[in-house]
């Protein structure tokens, strides 16, 4: 017998992956969640049939949406990270001693709960005691806050489903309130290359260039997100990312990456010309 | 009735693209040939059932495989193509106005043939004046060739098969002797994420750092090839791609890219750890 997983990247192009077994599948109030054990990925999850995280290449992910932000201002003590349910960003925050405050807020406990069964590779640090777990809509969280946070880490599905009130412009306004006047907001920001995608991508960075004084978008290579090419949204009320980063500082931390070093920091932000013109275009 | 194209990125990885009409299908003396049309990616062909070019992301694979050599060292005027039979890479070489000679020498005359039938966006610059194309055994080809060219660029399938010559240490020092004293050497480089192309990535690197005394390796987003991230080769006698890259003059050339830009020069060269690891460690 052999069972194959399948995504659908486009209606017209679909990525499978051989599976050992299914580990669990159920429905929580927001969505359909499916883990799975593979030889190739090891064991990874899905929500409503996409991937999400799995042990291959999980570290790809939490390296760029965490430590971009950190190497720009490494004085960064209080976070706000909304989504992220498997637990692989706040586990990379945790690897900052100086961070003081980790609050996540994820809408689906189920998911939370599911992680910290099967896959503590990602979910092993949700007990440090910096962190505040909330189980509440993320939108309603940040309403309301006012320079709370030095970061906000927007660790979202795609903009349909429990996601979508995450790629609106009120919710990126109250952001940008709930941030110090240092503060920066990452989000993942989907992919340029399958059209449904880039769609979503456009949307997101013209809402939030309206908003933040200093906005860009860099680049990773997640192989089993669609394409392959997986952007994230760096957006900030006062640090550039480039010219500010403090490399000596964050390389003093001694904080081992597999994907992420300061080097790549500055190569990630140099995007490809179609992406470009992606961005800045205003079309929708 | 749905058709669907099928290639196996690892035994457990799978990668499917719907197919409106198979265009042609038959063997060469070397190899399997089959060209299929899509709604995703236009036409595209692949050779012993791997992809080897469609219509929407060839622009990728030639912007990188030609330009970052072409601005390292803008006077480069001899060039040695090797394989390269779908005449992308020769189509972006006839766009700089002063190479005056393009040699490519491909071991499958049948693959140019149905590109030039089926692929007019990659072939459509083979009867430049300036190119000369040789149906031949590129790895023959360079023997006791000296100081001839100033970049030779390996355009090859995978080291299975035709291409296999391609990626020996024999090759590679032919390939140096080849070339003049400013000589660059650019080669398709396998990709990191999944063990099968990995080692073969490590192989190449391992060989072609102990001939050049400058051997770098840079990264590109080819969401079509196997995990989207894929590498480039370049081995250079006396250029170094980062210190010497030539930005006004290569900007001043006026060619417009939809991948390349002299930003991305520099920051495609900034990989992840985990890919600098495998390129600098020594086990096979």
């Amino acid at each position: 017998m052999e069972l194959w997983y399948t995504e659908e990247h486009t209606d017209e192009v679909r990525f499978s992956i051989k599976v050992e077994r299914q580990l669990f599948s159920g429905q929580s109030e927001f969505q359909t969640i499916d883990f799975f054990e593979s030889k190739e990925f090891g064991r990874f999850f899905t929500l409503d049939g996409l991937m999400m995280v799995n042990e291959k290449d999980e570290f790809i992910y939490h390296d760029m949406i965490t430590h971009v932000a950190l190497a720009t201002n490494p004085n960064i003590k209080k976070v706000l990270v909304i989504g992220a349910g498997d637990g692989g960003t706040v586990r990379e925050l945790t690897r900052y001693k100086h961070i003081e405050q980790i609050d996540m807020v994820e809408i689906d406990e189920m998911v939370v709960r599911l992680c910290q069964e099967h896959l503590p590779i990602t979910a092993s640090k949700l007990e440090d005691e910096r962190v505040n777990l909330y189980f509440e809509d993320g939108v309603k969280f940040v309403e309301g806050k006012e320079g709370e946070y030095d970061l906000i880490i927007v660790d979202s599905t795609d903009p349909i489903g429990p996601g979508e009130g995450l790629f609106t412009v009120d919710f990126y306004n109250n952001c940008y309130k709930a941030l110090s006047e240092e503060g920066i907001l990452v989000n993942q920001h989907e992919s340029p290359y399958y059209e449904n995608y880039a769609r979503e991508m456009k949307r997101s960075h013209q809402k939030i260039k309206k908003i933040f004084p200093i906005s860009r978008v860099y680049q990773a290579h997640i192989p089993t997100y669609p394409s392959g090419h997986w952007l994230f949204g760096f957006a900030s009320k006062k640090y550039d990312p480039i010219k500010d980063v403090q490399v000596d500082q964050w390389n003093n931390f001694g904080i081992t990456t597999r994907y992420y070093n300061t080097d790549l920091h500055v190569g990630c932000f140099f995007l490809p010309n179609y992406v470009k013109e992606m961005l800045e275009s205003d079309d929708e």
